[in-house]
């Protein structure tokens, strides 16, 4: 390949990787939107620890298990960590797309994203602690094996499970695990009162949640428009558009699905549309035609208003919406590659049913054990006064707006 | 043309797709940090509506009836949406510079520009509904027919009228619009009082204003640099340059014009100089060099102090200032073209001046059919209480920062 | 050069260059976030200040000034400003790396940096003519002959002084005069008691404190990838690792050694452990291989968190931690290149010793002799009153957050 188009898919994949990493700034923004003052700073601590931690992780242990090379261990362990392969800078390494460094940084991003998602639903009642050991064992060992299983090369690509930016193995990883840490943490104090009511628990920030939301669809660009792994003009162009449809589809029949059930224009259901739009196309973004990825929008954001509405039904306190949002839109999107698109049929469809079950059995019994174990050791559940309080004051002596005044 | 300058391109194209994009971030920061708590959901909720409907319907129907293509019908009609044509992915659609998908979503991410302009002018009493409407037509349709005129290949750019990045066809396209109804929807209460004095309505977030401003800045290498349509070196590193040193000058004579006037150190009008001199430049940001540049902005910083005075004087609340910075300083940098750079001269000035004319003429003919015939029939403007209760809490059934508290 | 690959590199400089625009956002958030509401107009109009003034003088006079070209006169002055060279716009003006336009954008956007640093040490006390004046001068005539001398080509390149993208010739650049200015400015009223104790005096908004480190992290991959003055595949792609590997590893170590000083998880020691670290790995990003990155940001984050324990001591009053993080993470950057990576060697160590050492001393007695004829004609500090009352109301008259209630 001439050096001038292995630079340009390069540049593209380094932009996508600065453009995967600004998530974690959406992510901070919507999850300290949408719930209370007096826990931001703690949300805020577990956000960059998620990002740092998961960077130092990925280059230590992830990395060489998701991708183990010429090793094919037990479970896909192959391996450890940054080793510059001989080739790896050159054009050779990866069909022209990258270089060994853009790879690992591209990769590093995606998997502190998984932590992200349990951040939200287990905000303002996890001990801190608790959440930075999960952290590490979830994002530096399951992502990872769960990733290798088929981006690595594993037998779930070699079925013909497709998940093209991880609706399953990203946002459905996440997802799980949210779920489990919800059930196992139980809700937040004031939630659902004993007759069953469910309490509105308003979140502090709507603005920040918005632009969270803003910066979360920029960042999708980097997330699925890098995961062409090149930048080839027709497959990264039709990506974006599919991505952006989805998402504004979402966001509009989310709006709309909303206020015919609560007569109201609700602006939280706008915005977990659009994220449910995102999370849905993104299985099969390469995949869909602008119908497709129109309809796959309107679906996602309906079914993300029906989500938040079950979670709360069945008592779990999800804060943020994460497991309406990224495992329910996430299952859907990884389904819809069976039902839409190029690869629509009913072959596949049972791949992309088998890939979800399998992702989400090994999920579901790796954070619960991990969780459980955390329960029963350190705790996983702050005191009830610390959370009345609020984690800032108690875990980390200071608050959010100390000097904030009315002029 | 080789596939590798193509693919350069195309990730050119793609990036300031994604610059332009974040505008809109910028432009909810700006709205909601220069109005009133009340009213942020409902602006917040305005902005989501028009970035998600406006891309939707550019692929519905405006990219068709914007660039017809073969059909060349009456007013630019030529077809509806979306239809990949058969080289829409090569190097042969748009001699190298992008593909079809490109150019679909960078033009789309203009198309929403104009109602968010309009949507800061009307802020804090216009009725959600009749916005959304009104946001359908003329992102549906005005825009892009004015558009057809000059970009899509129509009797203006015949003429021999210029407009680069759209002073005209975007920001005053969507200034005119916003004059018409804030015209029509009279001022906010309390903004005049009877006697005639102009009472100052403060915002309730400038470091989010400012924000904004850094971001709309930050878009614009987008807007005006994708508008050179390839990755050119020469024309967009030029082009980079002119609209920083015009947005840098524009805010030195803003806030230095406005400290000689009112005596203070004026953080708004610097913010409003930056924008004017982004504006005044985006006509002609091909055609000038370095000192065109900075006597642009300039020029711009103060027209913009002077314009938001104006509108003030002619009892026209506009609580952005969105008038002064996009239509007047659209006006301005249009004309500028044919008065400074590489165009400079008599005929040209006249081109201009004729573009400005027609351009104006069909807005605000639009815009005053479709405003008037819903202010007669949905009404434009929510009921005196909901005004002071603000609109959050009567379309939305939610507050901006419902958990704030001060420590 | 061919054509493709010269547009792929003038891409790549042009989005650093965006990148490195948009740490001025990241700059302004955590400076108001760390500081008081009161004074909260006051720095984001110096940063507006800043930005703008910073590119039209460095469009005026810095960038003659720092790339002398042709003509190697006194101090590095070889003619002022803005001059298109004759073949500015090809692949031959700098190797295919970038047009000139590019160029002096690029290098515009790192001038106006060096006064940013400042602006966060002098918060909530300096008078604002005064700093217009400080940034004047620094910005136009001091930061650009200090740059000439290193990366104009001057001596201390030719002697084998080696700082890649600037932890000396950015950050120490601004962080001495930050370190005059505090001196020479005294402490905010209320900072040191007269028993000599350290009041705390805690910022106002730490969400946007934090946004600001993730979008200063984002812009330091413009900062340093951009510092490749191409976009070589090999060396950003390191550039972007290595960067990124330093600030986890600082944020980690900054908040694990402050939790064991202090006994408490400080977001801020956290935020600027990640800060010192992109500081410290700024100077040999891409002579570092994955451990040494590891390394430096490890020791920078310990680093950080007893710099700011020293200045507090010292009793320099730095509201933001500026001196702990860009000048002394600064420093241990610069001379970590001659301990670690490629480049590592007791003879490199002298040269890194020497470059210091003549920059420490000509910004010490530059920023002196300036800010003390500042203190002797016009006055450093805002009068008693205004600085109780804030310097919102008395300079700008107007306050940040003027309409901001409690629902």
């Amino acid at each position: 390949m001439e050096n001038s188009l292995f630079t340009a898919n390069n540049i593209w994949m380094m932009i996508c990787t600065g453009l995967v990493f600004i998530m974690h700034l959406g992510f901070s923004f919507l999850e300290i939107g949408l719930t209370r003052q007096k826990n931001t700073i703690n949300i805020l601590f577990k956000n960059m620890f998620i990002i740092c931690a998961g960077l130092v992780l990925y280059a230590l242990i992830g990395f060489g298990l998701m991708y183990p090379g010429e090793f094919n261990g037990v479970l896909g362990f192959g391996g450890l960590g940054l080793r510059l392969p001989e080739n790896g800078l050159t054009a050779e390494y990866a069909s022209g797309g990258y270089t060994y460094w853009t790879d690992f940084l591209f990769q590093g991003m995606f998997a502190a994203t998984a932590a992200t998602i349990v951040s939200g639903a287990v905000a303002e009642r996890v001990k801190l602690e608790s959440f930075i050991l999960f952290t590490i064992i979830y994002v530096g060992l399951i992502y990872p094996i769960a990733g290798s299983w088929q981006w690595g090369g594993g037998f779930l690509s070699e079925m013909g499970f497709y998940d093209f930016a991880g609706s399953t193995l990203v946002h459905s990883v996440g997802g799980w695990a949210a779920l489990i840490a919800v059930y196992l943490l139980g809700p937040r104090i004031g939630k659902f009162s004993e007759s069953g009511k469910v309490g509105a628990i308003p979140g502090h920030n709507l603005p920040l949640a918005t632009a969270g939301v803003l910066i979360l669809w920029l960042g999708w660009f980097g997330f699925n428009g890098g995961s062409v792994l090149s930048a080839d003009p027709a497959a990264t162009s039709l990506v974006l558009v599919t991505t952006s449809l989805a998402a504004a589809a979402g966001g509009i029949s989310g709006f709309l699905f909303a206020y015919i059930r609560y007569k109201k224009y609700d602006l939280t259901m706008f915005l977990n549309g659009i994220l449910g739009g995102l999370v849905g196309i993104t299985a099969g973004a390469d995949q869909m035609g602008i119908t497709d990825s129109l309809v796959i929008g309107l679906l996602a954001g309906v079914i993300v208003v029906l989500g938040v509405a079950l979670i709360d039904k069945l008592k779990l306190d999800d804060p943020v919406g994460a497991i309406a949002v990224h495992l329910i839109c996430g299952i859907f999107g990884t389904l819809a590659v069976g039902i839409f698109g190029a690869k629509a049929g009913w072959e596949q469809f049972v791949h992309q049913l088998v890939g979800v079950g399998l992702i989400g059995l090994f999920c579901c019994i790796s954070a619960f054990i991990i969780l459980f174990a955390l329960k029963k050791t350190l705790g996983l559940r702050v005191s009830k006064e610390e959370e009345v309080e609020g984690l800032d004051l108690h875990e980390h002596g200071m608050t959010a707006y100390p000097d904030f005044r009315l002029d």
